[in-house]
């Protein structure tokens, strides 16, 4: 339990928790509002921290140590169409059918505003963004995920809503936030094979290097799919895979005209100095070569965590092919654990009290290094079996 | 005259501005497509360098210094309305009518596709986003400096225009990009009288921090007339004044319904890490003190670099209260002139050939260093004189 001085720093992390709307607070924030606080480990953010190492290592070895830092900052970066000239390579795809993003959030936004007409399909839970930014006159329809069916996704189920409200947009995030459930290459083929008559249909594969269809952890591309389905945008976050959420960079991939009716609009140098960079770095192979080794270490320590995340007594622990665990704490308030784990402990995890479509208590704890992924279940196990034995923490079951 | 080695390197340069549209290429762009090539000066890019040393010197001792730059660029970065609320006492305006951009841009984009309804009056030549950028469903309407009256504003011809073609967004930038023209507080608040019927004045400042109306030098403030006009935007660039496009950052005071509109629409992540980091950084009273004594120099480095140009013989000088000169070169090519400085001598200017409302041969220069300006300056009057003897360079008077 929390005691009086832990109880002034939660009532101020819960009023910065008030200005960040159905996100978190920045760490940013934490650390600079409240004096003296510290993070240990952040759980919240879904990024794999070998890949910022990675980077750091190049952006130490290439930027810091020649002296090039001042121009990366100083000066305009290059525009949207010549970047994505650069990528088109490491991609392989037409330059012509790639749009940068300062994040995938811009590209999210841009989409629903630009492309979306009527009827937008959302699976509930999910990243907000997707339906708090739909436009006033689009209709957000809402496919859930039912608890008690694991939040499994019913494509038959799913399809069904697409027909009956005629939807113009729907989107599919894969692996799905928060709970990390994921629709095979071959699912998705049958699922796009069936939606010629929608418009649009969004795959938002920004947790996609964190997933396997078998042993062998290779990465998975969507790019067959994009050449077999016209309608089909990919949405692809830099910040998680890459850990670099604070530069802002994601792409995505879609029919040229879609791309040209963008940038007709705007967009001309939303990429920063330091995006360009990573994308510059991203095109070369040996960065590529070298990140595809800290991919597969990720993963495979997100594989262990789950073990010892479900070996945790009194929690269910949702499989997950992200490297995220949606976590469900029966009888026990999910933001006072989170409070606590963030105010005794300094891990930083995501109470989902907020996140719509999703009733009950679950936190969802992103996956870190092992001796991180060791700390976090040690404590989460501590926290959770004192909360228990309390009944005035507790909430219904 | 280039020789032939150096025409190689102007096809290439000319290639790369054809994928810039009516921008100029990136240094990173230029640098990093042609083999060998430096740019010693960058006139092109219309800020104070003084600042971005400043810039450099703080982000050196307060984050690279204290091991703070991976918390930067790894996590995800504050939101808007937060960072609104940090900028607020600097600005001296409620955070609830602070919007924060990714650059300026961004800004201009937004305003133009989520406010502007039928008619957008803009001002030539000028700052291309402003109606490149407008709505399909908007008609631009267009008022064009003349030339043989040194490009001067001229009020009443402008009002008349505003009523006649009953717009409903008006565009000022003060001073204007790319001569420079200016208009006073005085003159400011008359105009802005007879704008009560239109629904939004935007007032581009990105530039005003250059500008003095007298020899005080005095720091320039909209605020009164904020206060004043509730229809009245104003749009500030962070890149010009501080120095750091590359971080693209600007923000925008607008009345509150506008600012709740566009966060209702996105803008969630959309200034990153080190954008945060600068606004923090300008918020401390420290930093825009030592800011203010560089803004100063600046000024008056800008003021005899006017001198210095308007010696030169051949060429006509516009007067500017912005730190850049709007240059008219008679019987010259103006991409010629602008290709042989950068080629020969590393000085990246800006041709206007492309820029609409603009006929004649003019470059634009921006003024740099004291030490700077005297080589562009001695180049400048160099390459002109023997462009200006060579009939096969030069163009009709």
């Amino acid at each position: 339990m929390l005691n009086e001085n832990e109880k002034v720093i939660a009532d101020k992390i819960r009023q910065l928790k008030q200005t960040s709307g159905s996100h978190s607070p920045s760490i940013y924030s934490l650390i600079s509002e409240i004096e003296g606080f510290e993070i240990a480990i952040d759980a919240c953010f879904l990024s794999n921290p070998y890949a910022t190492d990675l980077f750091m290592r190049y952006f130490k070895e290439e930027v810091l140590n020649q002296n090039k830092l001042r121009g990366l900052l100083e000066f305009y970066p290059t525009q949207n169409r010549p970047l994505a000239a650069i990528l088109s390579s490491t991609l392989g795809v037409d330059p012509e059918c790639i749009f940068l993003g300062n994040g995938a959030t811009e590209i999210i936004q841009t989409i629903l505003h630009r492309f979306t007409k009527k009827k937008l399909l959302v699976t509930l839970p999910t990243f907000s963004p997707y339906y708090e930014f739909a436009r006033s006159d689009t209709e957000v329809i809402f496919y859930t995920l039912d608890k008690r069916n694991d939040f499994k996704f019913d494509p038959d189920a799913w399809l069904k809503i697409v027909k009956k409200e005629k939807c113009d947009t729907v989107v599919l995030i894969n692996p799905n936030n928060p709970d990390g459930g994921y629709l095979s290459q071959k699912e998705l083929r049958t699922l796009l094979g069936a939606l010629k008559e929608v418009d649009q249909v969004i795959l938002d594969e920004s947790f996609l290097h964190f997933s396997s269809e078998d042993s062998s952890c290779k990465l998975i591309s969507n790019l067959p799919l994009l050449k077999e389905f016209p309608n089909l945008i990919t949405i692809k976050s830099m910040s998680k895979d890459f850990g670099i959420a604070g530069i802002r960079a994601g792409y995505a991939i879609m029919p040229k005209e879609k791309v040209k009716e963008l940038l007709k609009n705007g967009f001309l140098w939303n990429v920063s100095g330091l995006a360009e960079y990573f994308f510059r770095l991203y095109s070369t192979k040996q960065f590529r070569e070298e990140y595809e080794q800290i991919r597969i270490k990720h993963l495979q320590g997100t594989q262990d965590f789950f073990k010892q995340l479900n070996a945790i007594k009194g929690i269910n622990v949702y499989p997950s092919q992200a490297n995220f665990f949606l976590i469900e704490l029966p009888g026990v308030s999910s933001s006072e654990v989170a409070l606590e784990l963030l105010i005794r402990h300094g891990i930083y995890t995501r109470a989902c009290d907020d996140k719509k479509g999703l009733e009950g208590s679950f936190i969802r704890i992103a996956s870190r290094t092992p001796q991180e992924n060791m700390k976090i279940a040690h404590c989460l196990s501590q926290v959770v079996s004192s909360h228990a034995k309390d009944p005035l923490f507790s909430t219904p079951m």
